[in-house]
């Protein structure tokens, strides 16, 4: 059988059954967000996010953005671990004929992210390639227990998000389609100049509140399924309180793009967590310190899988395996 | 400028210059073999290797070949700074007509060196991509100040390495250019079935000696002018003492291989390491007492670059973005 017609889920289900573990391991392959490791008196927490130029630039991408996004969407793993970034390494697959200059570019987008989120560039690979590869790793730490895991929600929790659902996967449409972007800069920007909830994810990691959480780059609705699927729960989600900005509901209405179609796409850095009910309030004051937003958008209740307004989701989210985009 | 033009070197140098840094770096992009990084009562050990089909994986290599090559190009860079593994990531490129039999038998190589060096694979990513192309990462500890690093080769230093030089090398061109390889199953498995000397680093490491190390993936010459230009000093080998296998001088002399040619080619896992001389037999003897061998090849003067019997020489080693290698 052929990698695209299993998909990417199902080939890392696959992929990671049976692979030897010590005891230092507290989530491995395939479990959550980031590695987590037992290292000294503290947890290592490990992440890694790998992007090819024929699947992940779209034109319209200047080469700081293209580094500003690698490094964020490895940030982003750690932010939904609640964990402390420590460093990054970049490994660089380039074709002989690319441009010095434009690595120079992405270099320094990636170096504005590494400083932004005081997460040093140390180290990586470069090497000869068919296209541009760019293979980041995010390192960071939590105190022991201290992660946001995708397995902690219980019946009861509060479901929140830390911010717009939705405009990153509009402003990729804007961008892959060539369509005009006047008056949608803040669609464009979110996926141009993704922000990394870091802050948002150790605010609620502080708390020790025994949070779940994911980040949603594969699409809200797909990280409600992982956090349900892991948890062995079900979340219960109503639509009107999803926080949809007002840019993207006026280019959806424009341009005949169902809701649907911002629930199940990624590119949003956005955290969903989950948050035991008594402690919501806390937890959201928390956040509010740092100057972030959680947003209540359900709750969670015995079951499995994902309800949109009391109807059960059959959830796809994006497979790049599996997708035809360019 | 293209990245071609340039070649890797040039090109790492030009794209580290200025990267951010903070207190917690101890090595950071473009120093050792690996990021060493404070982390509590610790130091953690941070390298990536990237691999693309078109480049490293010639006809002949197994899935199982390909699996464990990419997992000891990383452990290899523990070793060098006497680190002890932790946990492995591993992020895949996976073209979509890919047979997922064959991504089944990489992870089983993969899995095996894992298992053998206790560094469980934890985790990753999965993408689309136009060649396969594996980005594997190793996390590592050593106590703090207990790494080899290549800037502390002083005058006087023994030079040596844990074992045979250019097996590899001529393995790899007995598989590139499909020549029989009857009787040279030594040649052919050093390139196939590498090991990381993750061992000897450690033994080395822990004799506390202030050595200098890195591995020799690159060629032994390049390594040495590496060491040489890091410490500020010399490194003067002797060409009769650099171990040279039977069979790599049997293969060499029947195809009229110059013994440039195993100095300058990689491939090669081995160590080269640098040690005060009155502690020499000492270290030399823990590595004995693993099981591994340390042999001296020469010694550290005053100066800069490489001796090669008293000859000094310009170093090339091998360079991907430059090669023309398939």
């Amino acid at each position: 059988m052929r990698a695209g017609e299993l998909g990417e889920r199902r080939l890392i289900e696959l992929l990671v059954r049976g692979l030897y573990r010590n005891s230092r391991v507290v989530a491995g392959a395939g479990e959550d967000d980031a590695a987590l490791l037992s290292f000294g008196d503290r947890q290592l927490v490990a992440a890694s996010d790998i992007m090819f130029a024929s699947t992940h630039f779209p034109t319209g991408m200047k080469p700081e953005h293209i580094g500003r996004k690698v490094a964020v969407a490895n940030l982003s793993d750690l932010a939904a671990m609640g964990a402390f970034p420590v460093a990054m390494l970049f490994s660089f697959g380039i074709p002989t004929v690319f441009e010095v200059a434009e690595l120079r570019g992405i270099i320094k987008g990636i170096n504005a992210a590494c400083s932004e989120y005081d997460a040093p560039f140390v180290g990586g690979d470069t090497k000869k390639a068919r296209e541009l590869t760019i293979c980041g790793v995010a390192l960071g730490e939590v105190r022991k227990g201290g992660a946001l895991t995708r397995c902690n929600a219980k019946a009861g929790d509060v479901v929140a998000v830390t911010g717009e659902i939705g405009n990153a996967a509009l402003g990729l449409k804007i961008l892959l389609e060539r369509m005009k972007t006047a008056g949608y800069s803040k669609l464009t920007n979110a996926f141009l100049l993704p922000r990394a909830r870091i802050e948002e994810g150790r605010a609620i990691a502080e708390c020790r509140v025994s949070a779940a959480g994911m980040d949603i780059t594969d699409g809200l609705l797909f990280s409600a399924g992982e956090i349900a699927r892991m948890s062995g729960v079900c979340l219960s989600l109503e639509k009107d309180r999803i926080p949809i900005s007002e840019e993207a509901r006026k280019f959806a209405r424009k341009y005949g793009i169902s809701e649907d179609f911002l629930l199940n796409n990624g590119e949003d850095y956005e955290l969903l967590v989950t948050v035991r009910k008594n402690k919501f309030s806390q937890v959201r004051r928390k956040v509010e310190t740092i100057g972030g937003s959680l947003v209540k958008i359900g709750h969670v209740v015995e079951g499995r899988g994902v309800l949109l307004d009391g109807r059960k989701l059959k959830i796809t989210g994006y497979d790049s395996l599996k997708s035809r985009q360019p």
